[in-house]
């Protein structure tokens, strides 16, 4: 008890050291978050090359701002290591790693696993652990805790606390960022909790305290399962709306004239990003252990599976009203991030389609004014500059994301064909194809 | 063009009629809606006993006050008719029929049909005939414009005005009912949307035009098809939530702290009421005829139909706790409206628990203060008073409906089990199993 009160005295006087694992869309927002209140932060990355960005405050993260970056590193209350052992000076460690799925759709732990056992060997007595990164229920409990209490030899609830806490982090969300968005934060013991939520204050507004790390991890998933499922029935429901010949869109904005009980979702191309195409997977995962078969979210899988299928379909479609087939045609992609405005392609569907198009044929190209280069199966790709010629060349010139810089009365009038799978062209149009 | 140009004069002016089809939940609130702005309305409803009622100013529908309904009535702005000749009175006809489904889950067109045979055979010139009844998209068209143009010989665009506006009424909310929820209208013509607008402004404050009739059906699935998909979801995670002893009221709350991107669901025994369960079923059927196949409501469609026996099997499993067997048990249900504080048990979830619970042999009983009796299978139910004498001698006592009446201190003071599906007792107590 004397130990707690010891260690919240310490946090209330900012006399603690905070260390963020991984550097990534979701740490370096966090870390800059702590240092600008005047935290010392030490940021733990694997790659030396985002270690070193830090320590020259090169920013690569467009939610952390070039100056914020710059401000804290230069007053020395942020600085980046790929030295493990110093987890021995922190405080708290906050996990914020990434969770993949491999090929088969299955979580990868290996990320939060290595990172275990790191702060295992390397953490002092007294360090509160938190894991941020989206996971599916129980993993704080059943497959962290062994490790770390295995290598520090440590016991969770006298030597060290552990807990949940997901992050919320929405890229290009310009309204609700680390700071602003509240944070749910599960933890094992209550003492654990009050520590949890004395650090956190530090870099979050808002702090909702849940039952338990479980409750925190279900949390998260629900959230974007939620997401996906409504993603994966707007999209199924344009493919109808596309035989019966209704316009998905206008239906949708009339919907959203029902002041209640409705929330409106955009059918696409796909899902795509780091969090809805894999947060509910892990559920269905953890589920089968309990025989479980979550339909819904397999249902979801399956229709954003197709997804990518179905509109290499409407692109032959269109194609062929001009009697051409996709082999042999100059397909432009326009916009290969998986949402607007933003430079992240992870899981991005556009490069699903472009996969399979250019397998039936076709000569690919793109231009994303915010990605200069991708990889495509085997395939390395560079991004075009979009002319009125290359408009003119291309067969076929296809929207996958909607960048705002995107001018499409320009786009329209120089293209031959257009395959609009974001609704970004609102004049109708004979050579315009919407989803 | 003179013509349409007349009828705007006429309906400008208020001098016109509108006939209103079928008396119910969303016919009377309309009528009300019209005739309490003074215009003259007749409403069409095949049960002497309603029309009569009417006209007597007995109301019988909680979302219209007895005071409006004896204001329009005694003023001579409402009447009710069960002689379908006078339609040849109206300049308007609004459809309001029941669409329900079959045993078979298939949709069941007959009031629908029937109601335009009426219109046909009585209408006069230049009537603007509208459905506001849920159905499948090209219902309008492709059903009902063929019978009304047999039946009278007329053209629509030339001799009367075909229409879709989906009612949206909510039972039981008292922030938006008929005049200030939004109204879509999509017509067949320019001319009926003009007039369709005109009509409809003196009952609902928004219209929202839309394209065509079948845009606006398809508007109504969308919003009960988000609604079903949503809870059917939640519905599935509370059981795994269930399996993996986390509670999942907890989480809803939780995830509702993001401020962005979530709507909470909350779980139930099943989905009720004469929407939800059927509407997304009428776009399944009608997506057959297009060779496509919806997976996100037949999947919905399948959580749903299992919940009640998942219930019971809840029920069973409380009982087993206490070394007792469904046979044998007397179980009574708290609430059996499909949704807390209205008298309507429609399609409502506790009616297949009872009937199946009943199956296995245990003594069922119900209390609902808005419902005095119900059918259930081929037994007819009383509800019975709830006692402190009915609550001790109750084997397991089951909340089906939170009735906002109901004390849950002395329910689970005085029961010896209580299994409590809607998340209505908040103290946490060894004799509660929540769902």
């Amino acid at each position: 008890m004397n130990t707690v009160n010891e260690i919240l005295g310490k946090i209330e006087r900012n006399q603690f050291i905070v260390g963020i694992v991984g550097l990534g869309y979701v740490g370096l927002p966090l870390a800059v978050s702590f240092a600008g209140k005047k935290v010392k932060t030490i940021g733990f990355e694997k790659s030396a090359t985002k270690a070193s960005h830090v320590n020259n405050k090169i920013n690569y993260i467009g939610d952390v701002t070039d100056a914020e970056l710059k401000e804290v590193v230069e007053a020395n209350f942020l600085e980046a290591t790929t030295d493990f052992t110093r987890m021995k000076e922190c405080d708290a460690i906050l996990i914020c790693v990434p969770t993949p799925l491999d090929q088969f759709k299955k979580p990868n732990m290996d990320y939060i696993e290595t990172s275990c056992r790191e702060i295992g060997k390397y953490m002092k007595r007294n360090t509160f652990i938190c894991l941020e990164s989206t996971t599916y229920p129980t993993t704080t409990e059943d497959f962290m805790l062994p490790i770390i209490e295995k290598e520090s030899g440590f016991k969770e609830g006298k030597d060290f606390w552990l807990a949940f806490s997901p992050e919320r982090v929405d890229p290009g969300n310009k309204q609700f960022g680390t700071r602003n968005t509240p944070k749910v934060l599960g933890a094992m013991t209550e003492e654990g909790l009050e520590i949890g939520k004395a650090i956190y204050k530090y870099a979050i507004d808002t702090i909702y305290p849940v039952s338990s790390p479980k409750v925190a991890e279900m949390v998260k998933i629900l959230e974007n399962t939620y997401r996906l499922i409504n993603i994966s029935l707007i999209n199924e429901l344009a493919l109808l709306c596309g035989k019966m010949d209704i316009d998905i869109w206008e239906v949708i904005e009339a919907a959203k004239t029902k002041p209640y009980g409705f929330q409106a979702f955009y059918p696409g191309p796909g899902i795509g990003g780091h969090c809805i195409p894999l947060d509910p997977f892990y559920l269905e995962h953890i589920a089968k252990k309990f025989n479980f078969d979550l339909t819904m979210i397999h249902t979801a899988g399956h229709i954003d599976m197709m997804m990518p299928h179905r509109m290499t379909l409407k692109i032959a479609s269109a194609l062929n009203r001009q009697q051409k087939s996709i082999n042999g045609s100059q397909v432009l992609f326009l916009g290969i991030a998986y949402k607007p405005n933003i430079d992240d392609e992870r899981e991005s569907p556009a490069l699903r389609i472009m996969d399979e198009v250019s397998k039936k044929g076709a000569k690919v190209i793109y231009h994303d004014p915010f990605i200069s280069s991708t990889r495509v199966g085997s395939s390395t790709y560079q991004s075009v500059d979009l002319t009125k010629q290359l408009l003119n060349d291309s067969d076929c010139v296809v929207i996958t994301t909607n960048h705002q810089v995107f001018d499409s009365d320009f786009i329209v009038k120089e293209s031959k064909l257009v395959v609009d799978l974001r609704n970004a062209i609102k004049k109708s149009s004979d050579k315009v194809y919407k989803l």
